[in-house]
């Protein structure tokens, strides 16, 4: 099964030999969805406009989660990341959408990096927020593209955003 | 906005003071779903008969992803976690369902610690099998159910579990 | 040399035994001064109306390093802290002022946890305005006041703030 | 195969469900054995009588690593840990030996925890000297006794120290 | 006392500055052993062939630990790992033998990889199997062999594997 | 305003792009100030010439923290240190200086590991003697220097270290 490169010739998991690998800049956004009640993210938009709000520790909390890829998945490479940010979006009236982007100059990809940040940024505001509504859904957590190395370019059908428009 | 507890008196963030809440026994299951092509979830399957599976590594992954939650969730107190478990079913021919099982005593839920588990842990199948499917969405991460504390016990309408046959 | 309990019989350092001491509640508030130039304390201002601004951060960097006070300093109990607050104050036109509370119950107190949020806090507004400000210094990082324990309560006789006024 | 606890009913490894174990006071104790050239052993000596030696890094290492072992150890329960302490000793020309202990009062034992100190200080040591000598062995790393718990109390044969003289 | 490249003029600890060093391709094996009764490696083995198995447990926090070193050796340098694998083999009927491989293109070594990898990996099934035998003896943990680097290979007697025969 | 570049266009921070900055070789050295009673500096100076010293203990907190930067200050790079060393320096008859050095290759700069190196090991310092003079003050923490990248050398006026005589 050469599909599975993380395993060993015992059939056991292992973090992939990528030493001969070429550096490339690399590039990946991924976009994750918590769907709520519309009037919690009429309650987020508010505080939107005032200072300490819901997205500005949800924005910190995916950040510094992005830097703890290779602390949280096993057989991922620590990697230097060289740009990490997070934009908010909405979609219809119970959407928030995570948009994470990742770069780097590396051996490996950005991928982990970039869809761990929009998880932990998505369970910061359900944090933060499940006081008000402990129904939410986060949904749609996906690559939404990656670019460099060898497998190249990747891009879903959806687009160039995460789709919704800017919160 | 009282309902806005994690707000201090300057409208910034903070950890709520919990000192004055009592310790009961706390517990909490969370689902979270990653649809992938039929063969990739094939392929994670016939790994599962052989040692040092795709599923083994995600395990870890969760329960080590759970004891992480308050390095990881700016918010939330850090908890004497006293259990931590994770299941695997399966749903139609393209979906793997992960569950998450928490347990404490504290004055504060385990509804992060159970969520961040299931999200790592479905991170971490994507991880090992990106190679082959780029495009798995992870989907659907929710509180299926928790007991304990002052709000009590909570259940969505869809049962007793994250759905699926057993995996 | 009796006072350094930190010392074991052989002259090295050691986590003191703390398994018979009395679990009381414990507050500590510690104070941290960032004094700039008075241009950098009013860019600050103006991003403070603004969603993300630099103390937003500098909130959530001081809260998690609080919980991350035993894995920092060696010889501290790891805490169950059960709330941690920031707030920022100002004094004349050039000083920012950073007041770090911490509670919990506990047999050791939450000084250090105080101290480090005020710390981290501080050094975070330094690297989010340092291109602006290079010669900034962090000065005047002590203990406000702690209360429990055996040694009860200490306050400085600066008074019950960490002075200025509010930001 | 009720003895290893560690499974779930999938056959799985868990994080073993101790929320009905009662609380007692908890001690262990740790040895490890470090085998180097005489001469090595003689310079760690030298260095003793000096500030910063070899063996005050590795006392850090070892209590730090114990603060962090339930973030090394994937089922291993997080405890809120009361003492930790490393003594040093020495056997024949060749071998400095670690011993390390460690007390809560908890739900669960101390074992891993003064078995992980250990370990890590051993590591620490070889790591500062292994620049002299890169073929030292780091052996006998074993548990020497814990009080406490359910499973009550258990002594090696070996006595009450973990061996050798004070170093 | 030159010899000890860690002191600074002060003669205390300091991370040595490799700015100067090449970088070249190292790599590093190391070896654990960990002996207990011959039933215990029995149930070992027996569930070696079931998914979620001890040693598919300690292969992860082999792995994870190696990307841990630098957080718990104090003068480790931190090292963008590129490859991380562990090995199981067993010698006579009470011991298993855990062998670890660390790669990286660095100014420094991955010796200290290796090691924590592999005594990490072996604390762990200790963990795992304690309950069913308390006096298991984690003996003989050495770097078997290491390649790069201005001191060039090194290779211990014993020859090109751990010993034993595959478990 | 352009001077924040920590802001996304959402006006919230990030993890700003250096992606295309160049390596350049980097150093920082920051100072700390600790003001105690005499009483209480006369008693570290006697650790001083024991084993396991207070100030051993705050270097290899201090060398650890610079480790952790990037963990603590959310919009810090990761970094690959190649070198930290602190030096305690003494001023008056009752300040402990503390010196702390970083060097690295890289495209970001090593001044915020230089100052949470100072920073963590002072609070270490005060950790360690809080039982003997709790109204110590951490004063003056300030880059003295730094050299490499866009901006080049900088140099505070006080001179080429951190004042004081040698400890």
């Amino acid at each position: 099964m050469d599909s599975f490169t993380h395993m060993n010739e015992q059939g056991r998991a292992r973090m992939v030999d990528v030493s001969d690998k070429k550096t490339t800049r690399r590039t990946a956004v991924a976009c994750a969805r918590i769907r709520m009640k519309p009037e919690t993210l009429e309650k987020i938009r508010e505080g939107n406009v005032r200072k300490g709000d819901v997205l500005a520790v949800a924005q910190v909390a995916g950040i510094m989660a992005a830097k703890k890829t290779s602390d949280l998945i096993p057989m991922c490479h620590p990697i230097p990341l060289k740009s990490a940010d997070i934009r908010f979006r909405e979609e219809g009236k119970d959407t928030l959408v995570v948009e994470a982007e990742a770069k780097t100059d590396n051996v490996t990809g950005v991928e982990m990096e970039a869809l761990t940040a929009a998880s932990m940024a998505a369970l910061t505001v359900y944090d933060m927020v499940k006081s008000l509504d402990r129904g939410m859904v986060i949904g749609e957590t996906f690559l939404l593209s990656k670019t460099g190395g060898k497998s190249g370019t990747y891009r879903r059908e959806e687009g160039t955003s995460c789709g919704g428009s800017e919160f």
